[in-house]
């Protein structure tokens, strides 16, 4: 039988590209800042994560302005959605086995 | 107040090596060829992130022979199981705040 960690995509696995997805599951988009801040990632940290899950088609970028100031928005793509439920599913099977585990061990 | 992967370890949280650290949360001691056939991995990729965590001092390496073939047996140290246990905390607290976000949403 495969390991449940055989199954990760290390695309959305990564700490920071999971954390960017996390955030959007819970948010129809989030700006630039918010994300930086919430992660607590440096600009050029949170750009280079931000383009690799862009290239895989699991967010999508677009700028705008909200009062006056421009604005960065970042989504999650119905294949970044599907990728984060993908990972929570894998990481929740590691978990409850690892539980498992530790109650008989 | 922080986002429940700020406080991911990427030493602990990086597939192959979390995989590592799950096989040894199992066992008090798998050998190399048990990981790399329960992982999925090539000898290079197995031995490259040994040696990170056993740097770390996450894991101990130690050479044997077993029917006469040497054998390379491979044990979590006592720090790499309490690394384990929080990598695990730390996901069960992301899969249980999305799975609550699924169930408003």
């Amino acid at each position: 039988m495969s390991h449940p960690t055989n199954g990760i995509d290390d695309l959305v696995h990564q700490r920071v590209r999971l954390g960017i997805l996390a955030v959007l599951a819970e948010a129809d988009r989030a700006d630039f800042t918010h994300l930086r801040e919430t992660l607590a990632l440096t600009d050029g940290n949170l750009s280079r994560h931000l383009q690799a899950l862009e290239q895989a088609g699991l967010v999508s970028i677009s700028k705008g302005f909200r009062d006056r100031k421009p604005r960065t928005w970042v989504s999650a793509t119905r294949l970044g959605r599907r990728a984060f439920a993908v990972e929570i599913d894998t990481l929740k099977a590691l978990v409850d086995r690892y539980q498992t585990e530790q109650q008989r061990g």
